[in-house]
C-alpha cells in the first residue's frame, strides 16, 4: 500500500482559505460566487489527479476513478460553509478524499480494484436559505420538494431561481439519487465540532451514527398578576414551571446513559418586572443515538413539565418543531474504521455525532456508511476560531486513507 | 355624627364610568380630553356641596371646607385612570371624600372644627408618560424634575408640553407643596388590587404601608455551544443558573415573613434551538414592608444568584433598576382605620399595600398618613372585570367616613 501525502491536505486547506476566506473566516456559503470559485478550484485539483468530474441533477460535485468493479466506494465533503466560517468544517473531508483518490490513482493506476469516487455536497450547511444537507437529503430522496421549493433567502431569491444561477434544474434534483447504484459504502472524516475527544486528550474517533432529535415548544400559561400586591401562595406562574425544567433535563439527560437536552430559548409574557410571567415558552432540543432511550427521554420530559404544571397550578402544551430518528452507522465499517485508528495513532473511541452530517443521509439511503472524527480544539465550529492541532489533520488524514483501503478491500471481496 | 350617603358614592361611579367608559373600561387617562372632561364633572359635583375649589401648580385639584382650624384632614384620591381601566381604582377614593365632604357640610355647616380637604392628585397613573404617582410626588417634593422633564409620550409630545394644555407649567409645579402647610393627617380609600381580603372572606383592611421596592435586572453569562454535540458536563449554561432562581426566590419571600419576590422576565441569547443558552437576563422585583426585611431579601437573592453562577462556571452581574424605601403608616391614624372597620362590619385585617399609592408620597413628605382597603372580586385591577361587591363598596365608604371622623377629632384635639 502507497501513501497518502498528509502535508499536502494541510498545504491544500491552507490554500483554500487563502483563496475563499477573510479576516472573519470561511465564506464559502453554497450558490454564491464565493462557493463557485471554491468549486472550480477543486475541479481543477481533481483534473489533475486525473479524475473524471461531472455535476449531478442536485449540484453535487462527483469525482471517479473508475475501476475493475463497477461496485463503488464513496468518500464524502463539503466545501461550502457557513459565512465566518471556520477553515475545517467540510472541505478537510473533501480534500482527504482528493488525497486518498490520489494515492489510489498512483498505487493503481486506472485500475483500482473497485470504483472510487468522491463527492463534494451541494449545501451541507444550508446558510443562505435555512435548510442543511440539501444536496445530499436530493441525493438520498429524503428531500421535502414542497418545503424545498418554498425556500428564500433574506434578499427573498427563491432556491429553484439560486439554483438556475449554478445550472441545476431544481424539479430534476432528486435525479442525482441514480448516483447511489452501486455505491458500496460511504465514510467520511469531519472535525468533531465538540469537546469529547479534547477531553480524552485523543486525536481520533469513530462515530457510532448520528443522534436521533426531538425538538419542542414547549408553553406554559398562568396568570399576569400584580408583583407587589399578590401574595406567593396565590400566584400561578408560568416561569416557576417552566424554570424548572431546566435541571430537570439535565437529570433526564444524565439517566438517558449518553442522551443531551438543551433548552435554547426562553420568552415570557407580559415580561414586564411587574407582572407575575402569564406564559413562559420555552425550546427543548433532546438527541440520543438510541431510538427507545430518546423516546424515553422524550416522555420524561413531558412528564415532568405536566408534574411541574400540576404544582404550580398552570397549564403546559407541546408543540413538536421537528424530528429525526437516529441513524446508527454500519457495523463492519465501525469496525474497519477502529483497527485504521489504532493503527495509525493507538486508541480508538466510539462516540456519537451531535451534529447531523451528510453521512446520515447517505446511510438513510441504505448505503453502509462511517465516519471518523478528529479532535476540535475548543470544542468549537462555525466559528474563525474553530482549529485542529496539524499534527492531528496529517494523523487523520492517513487514518482516513487507512480506512479508505480496507473498504476497498472489503467491496473487492464482496 | 350624621350619615354619608353610601349609596350616592355608587351612583356616581356609575355616573362616571357611563360619563368617560366605553366598552374596554375607564377611559380617563390623565392630561388627556377625557380626564379633562371627568374632572369638569367632579367640579361641578364640589361645587354643588359648596366647597371651595382650586388647582393647584402640579395640576392637583382641591376642594376645601374651612374649618375652625387650619389644620386639615387631608382625604385622597385619583380620577384618572389607566387605558382600558375599572370602575373603581383612584376615583372611589376621590368620590368617597366628596361624600365626606357633603356629610361634614351637612353636619356642621359652613363651620367644622378643622379643615377637611378633597384632593384629586393629578396622574397618579403614569399611563401617558411612564411615570406614576405625577401631582402627589410633584406636592411631596420628590418629583425628579430632570427626569420628567425629558418624558414623552408614545406621540413624542413632552410631558411640559401636555401639561401646558392643562394650565400647568411644569417648572413651577413643586410650588403645590405649599397645599400640605396645614395639613395635619391623610386617609385614603383604595381597592385592594390583590386577593387578600378575598381570601379571608372580609370586606375591609387596614394598610400598614406601602413595600419598599428593590427592582434589578440580573444576567448570567455562560457559553453558547451546539446542542448536538456538546456533552451536559461541559456546558455553560446560563439559562441553567437563571432558572435555579426561580423556585429560590420563593423560598426567599417565605423566609421574609410578607415579602414577595418576582421574576417578571426573562431573555435568552443566541435563544435558538440548536444552542446552550450563552446570555440570559431576568428581573428580579423585591418587596417588602419592613427595611432590614427587604434588605435581607436582596442579600439573598444575590448570594443565591453568585451560587448557582458558580455551581454552571458562568458569570453573574447585577443592575439596579429601581428601588424605594417602604413607607410604613402612621401608628394613631393605623388604630382609628382598625377601629373604625371593626366598628363598621366587625373585623379588621392589617396587610401592607404591593403598589404604590399617593399616600406614600404624603407620608414621605411627614405628613400622618393611612389608607384603608376594600376587597377586590378577582384580585384584579387595572382592567375592565376590576369589581367590588356594592354592599362592600357601601360599608367601605361608612367605615372610611368613620374615619374621617377620628381624624377629625384627633385634629381638633391637637
Amino acid at each position: 500500500m502507497g501513501a497518502v501525502d498528509s502535508s499536502r491536505t494541510i498545504a491544500e486547506l491552507k490554500e483554500l482559505r487563502a483563496l475563499t476566506g477573510d479576516d472573519n473566516g470561511a465564506q464559502r456559503v453554497a450558490f454564491t460566487p464565493i462557493w463557485a470559485k471554491a468549486r472550480e478550484w477543486l475541479r481543477t485539483k481533481l483534473s489533475q489527479i486525473p479524475a473524471e468530474t461531472h455535476l449531478d441533477a442536485a449540484g453535487n460535485l462527483w469525482a471517479t476513478l473508475r475501476g475493475k468493479s463497477e461496485r463503488a466506494l464513496l468518500i464524502g465533503g463539503h466545501i461550502d460553509s457557513v459565512p465566518n466560517g471556520g477553515w475545517l468544517d467540510g472541505c478537510l473531508n473533501t480534500l482527504a478524499g482528493v488525497e486518498i483518490l490520489r494515492r489510489v490513482r498512483a498505487e493503481c493506476g486506472g485500475d483500482p480494484p473497485v470504483t472510487v469516487r468522491v463527492v463534494d455536497w451541494a449545501d451541507e450547511e444550508g446558510a443562505r436559505f435555512g435548510k442543511s444537507l440539501f444536496g445530499s437529503s436530493a441525493c438520498s430522496g429524503n428531500l421535502e420538494m414542497d418545503e424545498a421549493r418554498a425556500l428564500r433567502d433574506k434578499a427573498g431569491v427563491s432556491l429553484p431561481d439560486a439554483l438556475k444561477d449554478h445550472g441545476i434544474e431544481f424539479e430534476r434534483v432528486k435525479e442525482s439519487h441514480r448516483e447511489l447504484a452501486n455505491a458500496a459504502a460511504y465514510i467520511e472524516l469531519h472535525i468533531e465540532q465538540g469537546p469529547v475527544l479534547l477531553d480524552l486528550d485523543l486525536p481520533l474517533g469513530v462515530v457510532l451514527g448520528t443522534f436521533g432529535v426531538e425538538r419542542h415548544a414547549i408553553t406554559f400559561r398562568g396568570q399576569a398578576a400584580h408583583s407587589g400586591s399578590t401574595p406567593m401562595n396565590r400566584r400561578r406562574d408560568a416561569f416557576l414551571a417552566a424554570a424548572k425544567m431546566s435541571p430537570e433535563i439535565y437529570r433526564i439527560a444524565e439517566r438517558s446513559g449518553g442522551g443531551v437536552c438543551t433548552i435554547g430559548s426562553c420568552t415570557t409574557k407580559p415580561g414586564i418586572v411587574t407582572s407575575v410571567v402569564e406564559e413562559c415558552r420555552i425550546t427543548l432540543d433532546q438527541r440520543h443515538l438510541d431510538a427507545a432511550a430518546l423516546a424515553r427521554m422524550f416522555d420524561e420530559a413531558k412528564t415532568a413539565s405536566e408534574q411541574f404544571a400540576k404544582e404550580g397550578n398552570v397549564g403546559v402544551e407541546w408543540e413538536r418543531l421537528w424530528d429525526i430518528a437516529p441513524m446508527p452507522f454500519d457495523e463492519t465499517l465501525l469496525r474497519f474504521c477502529e483497527e485504521a485508528i489504532v493503527e495509525s495513532c493507538g486508541v480508538a473511541h466510539r462516540l456519537p455525532s451531535g451534529p447531523l452530517h451528510d453521512a446520515a443521509e447517505v446511510a438513510r439511503a441504505g448505503v453502509p456508511t462511517v465516519m471518523m472524527f478528529v479532535q476540535s480544539l475548543h470544542g468549537i465550529s462555525h466559528n474563525k476560531i474553530e482549529d485542529t492541532k496539524e499534527e492531528h489533520l496529517e494523523l487523520a488524514v492517513r487514518a482516513f486513507d487507512r480506512l479508505a483501503t480496507k473498504a476497498i478491500e472489503w467491496i473487492a471481496r464482496q
